[in-house]
C-alpha cells in the first residue's frame, strides 16, 4: 500500500478542544430570543384509543404559549426514519407515524405537548392536560403477535396483519440440496434482546419560523437533509423552505436518529407554528429511553449443513423482528441482518427469510449495527458448537469458510478484499488463544476464551439509496473550505475528511476548515451512518480537492509561463504538485510559488477554484475478528471479562487513533450487549430501566482491557483504501463473549444479556441435569 | 426585446413580509449566550498623540469583562475597505488603519473599548479610561492639506504628503488641440459637500469565537466574502477560519459597509478573544456619523472647449477630493470620478487628473455614486451653462453629445447599448419641459424646471475586481435553493435573483430559496456594491440554473426513454422543457412528467443538479436623464421642489416595482445633496449635525412626487439585458436641481446644498450686484 504524509497519522481531533472545555455546542446549548420550552405528555398505555382530550385548562396556565394534540395538528402519515430518501425501489417507503394519534400504541407514545416560558411551567401545564383513554388489547412479543388472533395494532398493511413492510428473502444455490450434501446439520434459534443505544445527548431540537413560514430547525440528527425532507413533506412547504442544521455538534447517535430526532423536530415545528415563537424540545434522559428507537429485538433461527471437514454446505437463517409499534427502518434492518449473516463466510446454498413484527413497544429502529450484531451474535455461537462437535480449532474453521476475493454471496457487490485470516492471527496472538483450555479451573472462578467474527459494510447501499456531494473550496488565501452535509456526532469526520483533503491537495491541516451538517451550506447528503462518512463522504471530499488542486496547478501553470522570470518559463502543469502549501515544480524542487500567491492572483483575474463532487459508491467489507478472555464465578454467576481483543480489517485507517476509539466504543456496546444491557418490560408494556443506572450501561470502570488491532488490507473500490468501521467494533463482542463463557463453564447460552442471574441459573441447571 | 413570464413582473419581495411585521432580522437583532455588549471610546480631538492612557478602573468597574485599546491589540495595519480584496494590481491595496493607534486622526477616531454585561456598563466604563493626549496640528480642507505647509497627517507616503494613494490620470486624444479647435471655452470649479449614507441600520457586529480560536461574526457588511479576508489578515488566521454572515438582513448600506463595517467587527472579536465570551457591538447613530465612512467631499474642476454647434472638442477635469483621515476608497473613488464624468459624452479629447488628500475629518469612502454624483453635478450644471451660452436647447446639446453604441471612451469595455435619448425625451414630457421659460415668475415665488444626465456602471470592473459565483441546486422534490455570498440590504435581491432562475428553470417562486451572505453558504462572491448583484450575481445563477436545468432534462429524457408506456419512448433532450414545474415535451404538450418525479427518480439513482458558476462580467452602462420643477422662494430662499422625474435606461427591469424603488430612493438622496444634506464642521473638527434631525436628511414628508420612469434596452452583456439600477436614482438629481433652480430665479450655483441660507444670500448679493 502507498504511504501518505497526512492520510494515516495519528493527529489531534479538531472537534477536541470545544468538547473538553465543555464549550456550547450542543442542540440542547442552542438559545435563540424569545425561545419557548417544550414538554410531551405520553401515554401510560400500551394501547388505547384517545377518547376525550382536554387541553384547556393547561393553555389558561400562566405562561403557556401553546398546546397541541391531534386535535390542532397535522394527520399526515410519516416516518421518523427517513425512509423516504433512504428506501429503495422496488420497496415502498412505510409511513405508519403521525405528530399525535387518537391512537396511542405503546407506553410513552406522544399524546400532546406544552411549550412555556420555561421547563417548570410546560411540565405543570402537563398535568393540566385532561385525557380520557379507552385501553385496547396489547402485545409485546414479536412471534405472538404474528399470531391470527393477536390484536391488530396499525389496521389493514399490505403484507399482512401487524407486518409493517415487506418480508425480506434471499436464497443462493439450492438450499434443499446444500442440506442433502451436509455430513452434519446444526439447527439453533437464539433470542436477541432490546438495547439501546444511550448516546449522551437525548433527542433535541430547537425550531423557529419565519414570518413567511420558512422553517429553521437546529437538531440532533444525523442526517439534516434527509431530516429536511421528512420535514418538508410533513408541513407541507418545499424542501428548500426548510433548513436544518447541527449546533454544530451531536452527542453521539448510534443510528437512533437517522431521520429525526425522534419526534423533537416535528413537536418543536408544530408548537413553534402555533407559538409563533421559537422552541425548545428536549427529551429527558427517560423519554429518550421510552420514546426513541431501539435495536431491534427478536428471534434469529440457525440451520447450518458442514461436511465433516468443516466445510458449510448449506445455511438457513430465517428472523422475527420486534418491529415495536411503529416501522421506523424494520426492513432494511432484515435486509441488512440476512445479507451480513449470510456473506459472513462462503456457503453454496444460502437462505434467508425475515420478517418484522408490530408489537406494543418502543419502536425499535436503527442501531449501531444494523441487524449484523444480531446476525454474528448467532452465526458465531453456533460455529463455536459446530467447531467443537467437528473436533476443529475454531479459528481454523472460520479460515476455511470464510469468504474470497470475488466470492459468490447475495449482495449486488464484489467483495474486493478480505483481511480477515491476519485479524484472526493477531487478534488469537494478541488474547493469548495458546492459553485456552490451560487454566487452572479447578476454582469457583473459571476462566475461558472466546472468538467470534463478523463482516458489515462501508455504507448504506444496497439496503438504502447512498451517494454523496460535497464541495471543496480554495479560499483566496490558499486555505482551504469543506462543506458536507454529513454532522460531527463523535466519530472525528472533520478531522478525518481533512486529512484527505490535505493529503490530496498539498495544503497544511491547519489551513482547512469543515463545515458540517448545514442543508444551507453544503449539497444534498445522506448523513452519518451505515460506516460511511469516511468511505463515502471521504470519496467526495477527496474528488473535489483533486478538482480544484487541477485548476489551481492549471492555473498556476499559466501564471507561471506569462512571468518574465525563466526559471517559471513554460512551466508544464504535469510538472506541478502542491506540497505543503507551496506549488513546486516535480523536476526542480528549488522551483516553487505558494499557493496563496497563485490564489491572489487568481483572484484578481476572477478565477475561483470550486470543487463539486458527486459520488455514488459501490460498497466495501470490512471484517473482524473479536476474542475474549473472561473469568466467571460459579457461585455468583458474574462474568468478569479480563481483555477483550478486536483485530479489524478497516482497509486503510486515515487517523488510526480515530479508528481505535471508534472501535473500542463498539467493544464496550458488545459487552453491555453480551452481559448486561437489555430493555425490560412489565406486563403493562412499561419500560422497567429508563435510566443508565437500571438499564446497566456499562461504565469505563466496568470495562475490561480493551485492545483494538487495525489490519490494513488493500480496497480498491476509495481513494485511500478506507473501509467502513464506524459500526463493526461491536458486532461479533456478544458472540466472542458467549464462547468465552462456555469455554469457562461450559454451559451454552442462546439468550443474550448474560446477566449474572442468568448465569447463575443456568449453573444451577446443569448441576441439577448432572446429578 | 424577448417576452418573459416571470422575469419583468411586479412579483411582491421576498423580504417583505419579514420586515413588515418587525421580525428580527438585523445585526443589532442577535443575541447569543453569554454575549456582552460593547461600547468604543473615541477622540475628542481631530489630531493627537495618545502620551498615556489608563484603564485600570474601567477594568475594576463590576460587570466589565475586558477593555482593549492599542496597548493590548494588534498594530497589524489594515483598511476597512476590503482594498485587499477589491484594488486591482497595478494599484497596491492602502492599509493606513490599526484598531486602535497611539495616534487619534479625526473627532471620533477610536481609542479603546469596553466590553460588559450591560450597555449601560459598558458606558460608565468608558468614563473611568484615562487618556492623556498631546494635541498636534490639524487640517480639514483637502487643497489645504495638499500645501507644502500642511501638517503632515500619515508621515512618509510612496505618492507624497498627505496622499494616501496614487494620483489617477486619464487621457484620450490630445487635449491641447481640442481646446484649440473649440469655438467657445468654459471653466468653473464645482464644491461637493460631505454627505452621509444615512442608512436606517448603524453599523453592527456580534463576534464569538470557539475554543479553537475559530471566529464567526454576525456582521452588518455588504460584503460578507471580502469582510472575511480584511478580519482573516488582521487577526492572522487562515481565511477558512472566519466565518461572516448576514443574520439575514442588512438595514441598508448606500457604500458605507462595503468592507467592514467601520471597525464594529474588529473591536467585537478582538474584544471576544479577551474576554472568551460573544460580543456586540451597535454604533449608535452619533458614532455612525462621526465614524463611518461619507461621501467624498471636494472642488471638481472642469474645462470644456466647445464648437459653435454644441460639439465638445475637449473636456478637462481636475478633482481634489477630501479623503479623511484614512484612505478606505479614496483612490477607487477617484478613478470612478474620472471615467464617468469623462464618458457620459463622446468627445475626442479628453484629460482627467484626480487626488484624494488626507485630513483630520471622517473617512470618506464608498457611497452610492461612488464619484458619479460629483462628475455629474459639475458636468451637468456646466453643460447648463454651455447650453445657455450657445443658445442651444438643453436636451438637444445632451443629445448631441451623448455616447454612441461602440464610440471611443476611456473605458477598457465597450458601450453595447444606450437609450438615453428616449430617457431625455420620455423625462421632458413627464416633467412637462415645454412649460419651461413661461411660468409666471412675476411673483416673489418664481419657478423654473432643469434637467441633467448620467451615467454609471452595473459593476466594480475596471476599478476593481468583479466576479461572481453562486450554487443552484435542484433539491430532491424538484424545489430550488441558490446560494449566493450577496446580502439582503434592502434592494429585494433574493426576489430578483430568484424571478431570473425561475425563468430560466421553469421553476415556479414559491418554491426557489436565496440563502444569503454566508462565507460558509456560499463560494466567493465580492459583494453588494456598484450596481452589480443584478447583473454580475444574475449572470452567476442564471448560468448555473441553466447547468441544472440541462442536467435535470438529460437525466429526464434517459427516464422517459427507459419507461415503458410508449408516449414518453426515445424522448429527445431537445425536445424537453421545464414549466410550471413540469418537464414538456415542446412538440407534443401532453407529454409531461413532474420535475419532482423526476428528481426523485434522479435521487433513488444518486443522481443531483448541482449547478455552480462562475462569472467574471463585462461591464454595461446605465444610462439617465432628471428632470426637475422647482419654486424658489425669493423672500426666503426656500426651494420646493415640486417634482421630480428619473427617465433611466436600465436594460431591462427584472422586477419593475423594484426597479422604481432604487430609482426612487435615489432621487431622495439625490434631493437630499442639492439641497439640504451636508455633514459640517467646527473649527476644531467636531461634526455639527450627528443626527439625522441635524443633518436635515429628507423625509418622506419633505419629498416631491417621484416619478421613475424605466426606459429598456437590448443590453447584450446580460442574459437578461440587465444593467446596473443600485446607484443611479441620484447621480443626476443635484444638477436638475440647480439647472431649475437657476431657471426659476437666475442665479447659478458653484457648490451644494443650495440651503435656504445660501440661496437668500446669493440673491441678496445678485441684488446688490443689479443696484
Amino acid at each position: 500500500m502507498k504511504n501518505y504524509s497526512v492520510v494515516g497519522k495519528r493527529l489531534p481531533r479538531y472537534d477536541g478542544t470545544q468538547k473538553a472545555v465543555g464549550a456550547p455546542c450542543f442542540t440542547s446549548d442552542v438559545s435563540l430570543p424569545g425561545m419557548l420550552y417544550a414538554k410531551v405528555l405520553r401515554s401510560p398505555y400500551p394501547h388505547a384509543r384517545i377518547v376525550n382530550i382536554d387541553t384547556t385548562k393547561a393553555e389558561q396556565l400562566p405562561g403557556v404559549a401553546a398546546v397541541i394534540c391531534h386535535k390542532n395538528t397535522t394527520s399526515k402519515l410519516f416516518n421518523t426514519s427517513a425512509t423516504i430518501v433512504f428506501t429503495l425501489p422496488p420497496l415502498v417507503p412505510v409511513k405508519d407515524q403521525r405528530i399525535f394519534d387518537d391512537v396511542v400504541r405503546y407506553v410513552g407514545d406522544e399524546v400532546a405537548a406544552v411549550a412555556a416560558e420555561t421547563e417548570e411551567i410546560a411540565q405543570e401545564a402537563l398535568k393540566l392536560i385532561e385525557v380520557e383513554y379507552e385501553q385496547l388489547p396489547s402485545v409485546f412479543d414479536p412471534k405472538e403477535a404474528n399470531k391470527e388472533e393477536a390484536p391488530d395494532l396499525q389496521g389493514p398493511r399490505e403484507h399482512g396483519k401487524n407486518l409493517p413492510g415487506e418480508k425480506i428473502h434471499l436464497e443462493l444455490g439450492d438450499i434443499q440440496k446444500g442440506f442433502e450434501d451436509a455430513d452434519y446439520i446444526f439447527e439453533h434459534e437464539f433470542k436477541l434482546p432490546v438495547q439501546k443505544q444511550c448516546q449522551m445527548e437525548t433527542m433535541a431540537a430547537v425550531a423557529t419560523i419565519d414570518a413567511d413560514g420558512k422553517i429553521t430547525v437546529y437538531s440532533s440528527t444525523q442526517t439534516v437533509h434527509p431530516s429536511r425532507a421528512i420535514l418538508a413533506d410533513l408541513f407541507d412547504v418545499p424542501y428548500s423552505k426548510v433548513r436544518v442544521l447541527s449546533p454544530p455538534f451531536i452527542g453521539g447517535g448510534f443510528g437512533v436518529r437517522i431521520g429525526l430526532s425522534a419526534k423533537a423536530e416535528p413537536i418543536a415545528i408544530a408548537l413553534a407554528q402555533k407559538a409563533k415563537r421559537p422552541v425548545k424540545v428536549v427529551y429527558d434522559r427517560e423519554e429518550d429511553f421510552t420514546s426513541s428507537d431501539t435495536r431491534h429485538s427478536g428471534y434469529v433461527y440457525l440451520k447450518t449443513g458442514v461436511k465433516k471437514d468443516g466445510t458449510f454446505t448449506a445455511r438457513m437463517m430465517k428472523a422475527v423482528l420486534n418491529a415495536g409499534a411503529y416501522c421506523s427502518f424494520s426492513t432494511e434492518t432484515h435486509g441488512v441482518l440476512g445479507c451480513m449473516g449470510l456473506s459472513l463466510y462462503s456457503c453454496p446454498n444460502q437462505y434467508y427469510d425475515g420478517i418484522a413484527v408490530y408489537t406494543n413497544t418502543t419502536p425499535s429502529g436503527a442501531m449501531r449495527g444494523f441487524g449484523s450484531p444480531q446476525a454474528s451474535t448467532a452465526i458465531e455461537a453456533q460455529l463455536d458448537i459446530i467447531a467443537e462437535e467437528l473436533g476443529i480449532d475454531r479459528r481454523e474453521i472460520s479460515k476455511k469458510n470464510m469468504m474470497k476475493v470475488g466470492g459468490e454471496w447475495v449482495l449486488p457487490y464484489q467483495c474486493q478484499s478480505i483481511a480477515l485470516e491476519e485479524c484472526i492471527d493477531q487478534g488469537a496472538a494478541a488474547i493469548g488463544w495458546d492459553k485456552k483450555g490451560t487454566f487452572d479451573n479447578s476454582g469457583s472462578v473459571k476462566r475461558g476464551i472466546g472468538m467470534a467474527c463478523g463482516t458489515h459494510v462501508s455504507n448504506a447501499w444496497p439496503f438504502c439509496g447512498d451517494y454523496s456531494n460535497a464541495y471543496v473550496n480554495i479560499q483566496q488565501d490558499g486555505s482551504v473550505q469543506i462543506a458536507v452535509g454529513s454532522p460531527e456526532m463523535g466519530t472525528g469526520v472533520q478531522t478525518t475528511l481533512s486529512q484527505m483533503v490535505s493529503e490530496t491537495l498539498g495544503v497544511t491541516m491547519d489551513k482547512i476548515e469543515v463545515t458540517i451538517a448545514d442543508t444551507e451550506s453544503s449539497p444534498f447528503e445522506i448523513g452519518a451512518h451505515a460506516s460511511r462518512t469516511c468511505y463515502v463522504v471521504g470519496m467526495a471530499v477527496t474528488q473535489a480537492a483533486a478538482q480544484v488542486k487541477k485548476e489551481a496547478l492549471e492555473f498556476a501553470a499559466k501564471l507561471l509561463a506569462e512571468r518574465e522570470s525563466c526559471i517559471y518559463c513554460a512551466q508544464d502543469v504535469q510538472d506541478l504538485d502542491i506540497v505543503d502549501n507551496m506549488i513546486v515544480s516535480k523536476s526542480n524542487p528549488n522551483k516553487k510559488i505558494s499557493l496563496r500567491e497563485v490564489t491572489i492572483q487568481a483572484q484578481f483575474k476572477g478565477e475561483q477554484f470550486i470543487g463539486v463532487a458527486k459520488v455514488v459508491p459501490q460498497n466495501a467489507p470490512p471484517w473482524l475478528a473479536h476474542f475474549a478472555d473472561v473469568s466467571v464465578d460459579t457461585e455468583t454467576g458474574k462474568v468478569t471479562v479480563n481483555k477483550l481483543v478486536a483485530a479489524h480489517d478497516v482497509g486503510r485507517a486515515i487517523n488510526p487513533t480515530i479508528v481505535e476509539g471508534q472501535i473500542e466504543g463498539g467493544l464496550a456496546q458488545g459487552y453491555g450487549y453480551a452481559l448486561t444491557e437489555e430493555i425490560l418490560y412489565d406486563e403493562n408494556g412499561r419500560q422497567l430501566n429508563t435510566g443508565f443506572h437500571k438499564y446497566m450501561l456499562p461504565t469505563a470502570v466496568d470495562l475490561p482491557e480493551l485492545q483494538a488491532i487495525i489490519v490494513e488490507s488493500d480496497e480498491p473500490t476509495h481513494p485511500f483504501n478506507v473501509k467502513g468501521v464506524g459500526e463493526t467494533g461491536l458486532i461479533a463482542t456478544a458472540a466472542a463473549i458467549m464462547n468465552a463463557v462456555y469455554d469457562a463453564i461450559g454451559v451454552r447460552f442462546f439468550e443474550i444479556p448474560m446477566t449474572e442471574e442468568k448465569i447463575y441459573m443456568a449453573l444451577q441447571e446443569s448441576l441439577k441435569s448432572c446429578e
